[in-house]
């Protein structure tokens, strides 16, 4: 698609994204800002992402429960500095049928306040702690930036958990918990990110945030999600407090975390290319399709052939069987290969001629033949492999987008050139806001649990650096 | 629980239901009217079940899909009867942040206007029907009766199949599909439920609706769902027009199903007894706990053995240990037989000395020991036994609980006995009505592909009877 209309992903990016998503993923023509359409392939890929998330929430130790979607006026109120960061940028429903409500109440931003009146209720003492809760839903903000859909929506699909503990070293341990979650999540998905340490931006009411950052084509970086320590600033407001085991009495140390849509969004962004999507084998909601190679004469009998291969392989695989017959194979190979499918079967009169099929793997179109009894170890074995190379070649990628700049000049040329510059810092944050107003880019953080070794010098000002620093665009 | 306050299920069905759903499934604490917070056993309980509901779903072609919580007021006005059925029962967002928005939305009290809005872009001509597509998600309804959790909250957690056809069969053989996805549902929750063909009251923009119903034990009915024949009434509305294969264009025909949070209702409803929850063992978030029989001395060698037998069984069945110290196992059993966890598994000394576990079953209390070399077989045969178990027993009581009136002393007599009134009907709309007001009870409507063979005169006026019909309390 892509191709015919002269649009390769590096030479418009944006473009190519959009047009990408929209003719596979979403549809963004529904009549309402910044809510789109998840289509079947769009909404199942979120859903495998997120079946891959909340097992591994389960795995360690979080619940999944539901609360309110309507969040009460007062409520909203409580933690004052939540309020001031969400206040201005809710829905508010105001109206139940012909009446006006006596309280209007937002669509929740966040469910920090769903769920910590709740938790006030819920936990009394040390023995009921830790408490580890998570949900999927949907988060609502009126943003007033321009939106973008998968990126900056209004609308918002995602999983948030939330963590209460006894003290704050639990709360600081878990907040590791969160970020290797999200690592084995994003190493499934195949996507490189770099955690950073927000310095300044952080969600509203929390102490410290660490987020996922990957770089884009465009060399823009996504934010993919955020894990915050909150301290005890949400239940110090909504009065979290639990006997503690020396008979005393102490508010809960908090701690959440949550991911979004731009999930798919990153997953097309960096595997992408100019035929279309590239999705990884464990999240594809096709994994295998099927097409069969057909002449009038053998049609019938290739069909046949087709049915059966589908038979075999659906046990262990997402497959699909392309039977449509008013369309060329050409038309098929281009259409799903716009799909991002990992691997296409091609079955005519020669792979029954010779009791086989052929497979081409999306990533690199490399075709094999495969003898019929092999082809479930084989295709298994290619899963695998396809894997890998996205993996590997998204990190090769990734690793060429981050530029270490040493002086201001070095930075330059890395955002000129669609790069996030990696620098050093000295760890003032003064010198952090004169080298972003300088460059007109965001001074992102520092990275996450990687101090600076050695005698390096700042970027910004030449004094001793601590940290890495990251300036780049961001989306 | 429900034992100790004397509150058995039978004396005061409402009472019990209350409150063993808040001490297990839900919280109805939540401070907005309608909206209840769903603990992680209630959630996960839901989960399971649509878990098997979109298998099934998948398996019969329907894809899943997502569309916007926020409909403009001009899509909600496009199909009238739709319109008359829900503009005064929904919630209105009027602001996004400070601002008044040029026009307001309604939370969706179901999906049908936004799916159809985008259908009309998707469908262009025969070659793209049929479609079907669903979605889990929440819908909002301003209630204005007297709300009740899990019955009739004004968030709804549920999910919504939509079909789109090239002819009006291909539709009615589609409302047969939807009504057996729906009993092999009910069958795998082990809810008996009869399908009913509704006289009045059919969904908003609907044909004819049939309606699964199961009778509680007060003798009044819950309607379990809806699948709706919707014709052409909305496609004409929203203009979903198709090129068909004789190049002439049409309006496709449609259909669309859904089910809700009730499910769990009904679970808790059907299966419960005076000790709490009785879950059917395919959709119980907790299959296996296991309770260690401790004294001091030996504790630490029961506990290994407890976490040996834990490790073990995890790999085929959702299993917990419980751990906690400061609880006396007879207290442990109070609570999982509340929280209606299938089997018990119980370790103490003379399990370890006799290599084996002590499992007893929440449905009829019956244990037995197991050696340590049978029990992943034995556990899954016993899972199975459950399973029938509950699912006899459910039908037989819900057999019972399903009079045949041969005339109106009768039907009056089952509806004071808290039973459900099976009438025989000449199919005449105001010989039903005349029924229903002399009772003070609904006519609910008529049994779904069951006529009445043989010369039966109807209940209400004696006339030869054509259909089975339903009277009695609804929820």
């Amino acid at each position: 698609m892509v191709e015919r209309k002269g649009l390769p992903k590096k030479e418009n990016f944006s473009e190519w994204f959009h047009e990408l998503i929209n003719r596979t993923l979403i549809d963004q023509r529904y009549p309402l800002q910044g809510f789109i359409v998840y289509r079947p392939l769009g909404y199942q890929l979120f859903d495998n992402c997120l079946k891959i998330l909340e097992d591994l929430l389960a795995e360690t130790g979080h619940k999944k429960c539901y609360f309110p979607l309507l969040i009460p006026e007062r409520l909203l109120s409580k933690e004052k500095d939540h309020i001031a960061g969400f206040h201005d940028s809710v829905f508010w429903v105001t109206h139940g049928g012909l009446k006006e409500m006596e309280e209007k109440a937002a669509l929740r931003p966040t469910s920090e306040t769903a769920m910590y009146t709740m938790l006030s209720l819920w936990i009394d003492s040390w023995r009921d702690l830790p408490v580890k809760i998570h949900q999927s839903c949907n988060v609502y903000r009126y943003e007033t930036k321009h939106t973008r859909p998968l990126i900056r929506d209004r609308e918002i699909l995602w999983n948030e958990a939330h963590t209460s503990h006894a003290t704050a070293e639990e709360a600081r341990e878990q907040i590791k918990v969160g970020v290797k979650i999200y690592s084995e999540l994003f190493r499934r998905l195949c996507i490189p990110v770099i955690f950073i340490n927000v310095v300044e931006g952080v969600f509203a009411g929390a102490e410290a945030a660490i987020e996922p950052y990957t770089v884009f084509p465009d060399g823009r970086v996504l934010e993919m999600g955020s894990v915050n320590n909150l301290g005890q600033k949400f239940s110090k407001a909504f009065d979290i407090k639990f006997k503690t085991k020396d008979g005393g009495e102490d508010y809960v140390y908090q701690t959440c975390y949550g991911v979004s849509e731009r999930l798919i969004a990153a997953i097309t962004a960096v595997h992408g290319d100019d035929k279309g999507l590239i999705l990884p084998p464990e999240v594809a909601p096709i994994q295998l399709v099927i097409v069969p190679i057909i002449y009038e004469e053998i049609e019938e009998k290739v069909m046949e052939e087709c049915k059966k291969v589908k038979e075999e392989l659906k046990k262990e695989f997402r497959i699909e069987l392309d039977d449509r017959t008013e369309i060329t194979p050409g038309v098929k190979f281009y259409d799903w290969e716009m799909k991002g499918v990992p691997i296409r079967i091609e079955v005519g009169e020669k792979e029954i001629d010779e009791n086989g099929i052929t497979i081409v793997r999306r990533d690199n179109g490399e075709r094999e033949f495969v003898k019929r009894e092999n082809v479930i170890e084989r295709i298994r074995e290619l899963l695998e492999e396809i894997t890998e190379n996205m993996r590997k070649r998204a990190e090769e990628y990734h690793a060429k987008k981050i530029k270490i700049a040493r002086n201001m000049d070095e930075v330059k040329e890395a955002i000129e050139n669609k790069l996030l510059a990696k620098v050093f810092w000295c760890g003032e944050i003064e010198c952090a806001s004169k080298m972003e107003k300088s460059m007109n880019a965001p001074f992102i953080g520092t990275e996450y649990e990687k101090g600076v070794e050695g005698d390096e010098k700042c970027t910004g000002c030449g004094k001793p650096a601590k940290f890495y620093g990251f300036i780049g665009k961001t989306y």
